[in-house]
Formats: structure tokens, C-alpha cells, sequence
């Protein structure tokens, strides 16, 4: 089924749209106080994003608040690795830890592509739940981590600052890490075909730590397992295509290499301008972002300023597609009332340029 | 007086040079079993940065122990601001503090520019004594942090991972950011000058933070003071021109504007390709960098391997100049065997390709 509001899908296909689309990386979280409600409800994290109701509630939430284009699965971009019994956590102002890290050899080797549709069946219970509820009003997105940004929290055991152990695998053993990346773009692959099976309308692929990675190792360790996925997904679901959208934190540099990975749409953080990405991908992908989340907490008039710049960058929508969006997830200390002003100038200004 | 070995003054000039300069930003420092011992004496950081005796100790052994090619002074980039009044201090773990941060438009107003040789005399003291030392073996590198990288400890009074406040003001108050910046490039230029009086050969401007910024905000925020530093520098020193190195981590996607700022030389992070970044400046000035810190984790096959790959990447030396460096400051947990491989290897090699 087409949704009712398909204005995000056929910007990122670089269709005619009446307006600019807005989601926000991160919009159903810690910001909105009714997902606050839920999660002490629900105990843990984890415990929310196991549970497919409580999932699709805090899903819907920022969607009707503010009336997004979008909606994104609620979960996380570290259950892969999760469901192949590494023992995932969220360990307060910590962020995610892995009980049993993958730091040896024989570690690496016992590794394995987990069944999506048992050992994470209830994320396809989340996306089944949320689609229903959604009733066709807006598409749903679903997503993955990239096979790297999976690696760098499978090795570390945790977030890092320098990715010491991750690095000094791809340096020193670098058919380790690439067998531990394969894994993960093979398991990645069935998970989000499962994904889409079960009703996602979009994928995007969060390549957070690629940024990290010298020139050279970026296209070597993470874009090339990025292209195999994009490759071995699903194009259609319900006679509908499935749109692709990959974002590397950081990878402004690389845009022209990621745009040639297959994907329908390359996500952008702020260091860029979007004029100028457009120009250097000739059109040939959509663009998705990329203002600033610090941005939110100027005060509404600098924030409307800030969103008419970000459109105005991207220029004429003529043949190419721009999703207005963050350049990385929302913080977790903005107001609410911010970003119910960012969505409303997004949408009224874009219109005007339409 | 000219150096004995100028090959690193060559190379920023972009003269003949028999062989590829190098030194490591943060050579002088925690991963030195030598350095450890005089900062234990001395008790603090700061201590150990205003003895003029001991700074030019630490600055000369990494000289001594690896034959690098040029010396660093000793110090840090947030001497400015200490001297502004703000009081810095080295928190185990958190890194610098400072006492006094500039959170009010009262604190903004009060900010001045310090008399570097009152103020920060110690700096001036520890290049002569360093000068006397080096007794003319390898140039003397001064530095300071950039005016919004100094900006940022100053209103965050610390690390940052999101810069909440600097950014708040950036899009809040553009006005107040505007007039910090400009009291501290007109202090770093100053600060500067007097190091070149001094004796330095050379000068770096740090721009750590730079990177952070958005499309736009960096031209308007960083850069533009960075060249305003630049160009009131004072050219020649003992009739000797005394060439500049702007390095912003994470400034590789701006390449080209950073390249019109006045400097000699654009110091490069890891991200970029030397190759293709010297074709974007088209050898207009001589490129610092690039390799990735953590590659000094993989063993030294895989060090030289990466040191080679780093100088095939610059390619033809012809009319441009590559100083080796790395893309960051070394790490603490470095082995200093691993630094000497390294050193070695970019000696060696590229005296085969000159």
C-alpha cells in the first residue's frame, strides 16, 4: 500500500513532492517526555525495544506530535550483534556495552549470521505492530547499523574515543576484521530484508564511526560492505520500491565514492553544504539532512533561520530530492517546542520554493 | 641562523629536499618513559610548561631519541586564555579546565588580549633557553591553539563532545562569539609574534575544533580568524621567512578555502588523500600529514607499510612539499620502538623516491 502522505519516499526516488520531507535521526527518545513515560515503564532499554507494543507506541509518538513525513522503527543500530549472543546492554552515561567483546581469534571465528526471523523476530513484530497502527499515514523506515560501525562496538566491547583495538585489528590482522565484516554485511542483509518483508517502506544503513577511518581504509573496511548489502537487498515490497538511504557520520569527503555504492539517497552531517554534495553527485542520489542538532537550542527565530538555510543550500528541488533532516540524531536535552517550530518551517518554507 | 638540517623548512617552502622532513604532533610527551620522569618532578602540567629548563628538556628528547626533524616547543595550546585570567588546570582523565569560563556577555566584554611577554613570558623564556639548546640542529616550531578552538575551552570551561555552549552562542548570539574570536586572534597574533621574536622558525595554528562546524560556520567562525592571524604575522625572523602551518582536524572537506588563508603549508588528517588533496591545491602550498595514530599499534611490518603508503599517496615530490607527521597527536600508550621504526622508515624510503 502507498501511504496517504508519500512525500518522503518519492523525495528520496527524486520525485515531484509539493514540499521539502522532514524525519529527525532519533526522533522517538529521551527529548520527549511521553517516551520518557514509557521507558521507566518499561525498565531497560532494551526491554522497551524487545517489547513490540511498547516499540510501535514510542514510534508513533514524535510522528503525531509534530506531524513528521516519516516514521523510523524504534530499536537499536547494535541488535545484530546482539542476537549473535554477544549480550547487549545500556549501562547508564556509558552507552551500549557488549557483555562478551570479539577479541580473539577464536572469538572472531565463532561468529555467525543470525536468523532474523527468530533470533530478532521481535523486531519484525515491532515493524508488523507499528505498520498497522500507522495505517498507511506515513511510510515507515527501517535500519541497521553498517558492518564497520557493528564492528567497532563487537571489538571495542563499548563506545572508544580512538577505536584502538578496532584500528589496530585492521592494521595488524586485517583478514580478521575482514571476516568479522562479512559476517556482519551477510547478517545485516538478511535483517533488513527481513525488515522489509515484514513492512519497512525504506531502509537507512547508519555508518556512524566509517568517519573515523583513513582515506583508503573507509572504502576498503566499510563502504565495500555497505555496496554488498545494498546489492542484496530487496528492491520491492508490495509492488512498491524500497529505497535506500546510507549515512556515514563524517563521510562528506567520501560522497562521491558513496554515492556510487547503489544507494537511492547518501545522508549528510552538517560539515557539508548540500549545494555543493549535489553538485558532485550530479543528481545521480538524493540527499538527506543536515542541519546541525546543536542548532535546536538557539531560540526559534535562529532555528527557523537555520532551516531556511539548509533548504535554501540544497537550492532549486528542480530533479533532485532533499529530505530535511539532522546532520545526527536529536539531543537528548532539546525541547520539544523546538522542534514542533523546525517541522513547521521545514514544511512551510520548502513549499513556498516547490 | 639557518638550521643545520633545514630540510623541514625546505619542504614547507616547497624547495628541494634529499628526503621526506618529519615530526609528530605531541612528540613530546606522556609515551616517553624520559618525559614521564621530569613531569613527575615537576608535579603538574603546567608546572612542567612554565620552567622554562624543563620545557626545553622535554622539547629536545624526542629530537634526541628518534633524529626527527624538527622540534616542537613545549607547551600547550590554552596558555592564552590562562593568561586572559581564566585559570587553567589539568584534570586526571577530563583533561583541561578552566576555573573562570566565559558563560555571561559580562564575562565576554571583560576579555583582553595579554601582553605576551609579561603575560606569558614563561613561553618566550622556554624558546630561547630551547634555542640555545638546539644550538641550531633542527628548526624550532612555535605554536597556539586557533582563535575558536581556544573559544570553545573558554566557554565550555573543558572538553566538550557537542560544544552545547560555544554552538548555543554561535546560533544564538553570533554577536558575543564574533567579539571572543576577535579578542583571540588579535592575542594569538601577538602571541605568536613574540614567539617568532623569540627565536621559533616556524608556526603551527591548531584548529581542533574546527571540524565540529557546520558548512559556513567554519569560513565565518574559524577560518576567517585564522587568516586574520596569518596575515599579521611577522614574515622573517634573522632574515628568514617563517613559514605557517594551519592544521584543523577534520577540516579535510574545506580544503580549498583553508588553502587561500595566507599559510605555507595545510596540516591533514588521515580522512583526506594526500593525492587528491594536492591536486585540489593545486601545489600552491605544501601539505603536513597524514597517518593515522593507532596505525603505531600494528607491529612495525605494518607501521612501514603504512608510513610507505602515506608517501606513495603524496606521490612525485616534484614542486610540492610533504612534511611527514600524523593526522593527530601521538597517543599515549605508543611504544617509542614503533615511533623509531616509523621515523626510519619515512628517512629511508623516501630518500629512494627524491
Amino acid at each position: 500500500m502507498k501511504p496517504i502522505n508519500d512525500t518522503f519516499l518519492r523525495a528520496l526516488r527524486r520525485e515531484k513532492t509539493e514540499y521539502t520531507p522532514v524525519w529527525l535521526m532519533r526522533q522517538a527518545g529521551r527529548y520527549l517526555p511521553e517516551y520518557r513515560k514509557v521507558r521507566e515503564r518499561m525498565g531497560s532499554f532494551m526491554a522497551l525495544a524487545r517489547n513490540p507494543e511498547a516499540a510501535c507506541e514510542v514510534t508513533l509518538q514524535p510522528v503525531e506530535r509534530f506531524g513528521l513525513d516519516a516514521a523510523i522503527l524504534f530499536s537499536d543500530i547494535l541488535t545484530v550483534p546482539d542476537a549473535m549472543g554477544l549480550g547487549l546492554s545500556f549501562v547508564a552515561g556509558e552507552g551500549p556495552v557488549f557483555a562478551r567483546p570479539v577479541q580473539s581469534e577464536e572469538a572472531v571465528r565463532s561468529l555467525y549470521v543470525p536468523d532474523p526471523n527468530t533470533e530478532l523476530r521481535y523486531v519484525m513484530d515491532a515493524v508488523r505492530e507499528i505498520r498497522r497502527a500507522l495505517a498507511d499515514r506515513v511510510p515507515l523506515i527501517g535500519f541497521s547499523g553498517s558492518p564497520f560501525t557493528l564492528a567497532c562496538y563487537m571489538i571495542e566491547g563499548g563506545s572508544s574515543k580512538d577505536f584502538y583495538a578496532t584500528k589496530r585489528m585492521m592494521y595488524e590482522r586485517p583478514d580478521l576484521l575482514h571476516r568479522i565484516l562479512d559476517v556482519n554485511a551477510r547478517a545485516v542483509t538478511d535483517y533488513l530484508n527481513a525488515q522489509i518483508e515484514a513492512g519497512v517502506q525504506a531502509v537507512q544503513i547508519f555508518d556512524t564511526w566509517g568517519g573515523a577511518l583513513a582515506h583508503g581504509k573507509y572504502q576498503e573496511f566499510s563502504l565495500k560492505y555497505v555496496s554488498q548489502i545494498v546489492s542484496g537487498l530487496k528492491k520491492t515490497s508490495d509492488g512498491e520500491s524500497v529505497p535506500v538511504i546510507v549515512f556515514t557520520k563524517g563521510g562528506g569527503i567520501w560522497i562521491e565514492d558513496i554515492a556510487r555504492c547503489g544507494a537511492d539517497c547518501i545522508g549528510l552531517d552538517w560539515t557539508v553544504s548540500l549545494g555543493t554534495a549535489r553538485q558532485s553527485v550530479a543528481d545521480r542520489v538524493s540527499l538527506q539532512g543536515n542541519m546541525d542538532p546543536m542548532a535546536l537550542f538557539a531560540g526559534e527565530a535562529a532555528i527557523r533561520a537555520e532551516a531556511r538555510r539548509v533548504i535554501d543550500d540544497f537550492g532549486a528541488v528542480g530533479s533532485g530530492g532533499h529530505v530535511f533532516n539532522l546532520g545526527h540524531g536529536i539531543a537528548q536535552k532539546t525541547e520539544p517546542e523546538m522542534v514542533a517550530a523546525l517541522v513547521d518551517e521545514v514544511h512551510a518554507y520548502s513549499r513556498i520554493k516547490h
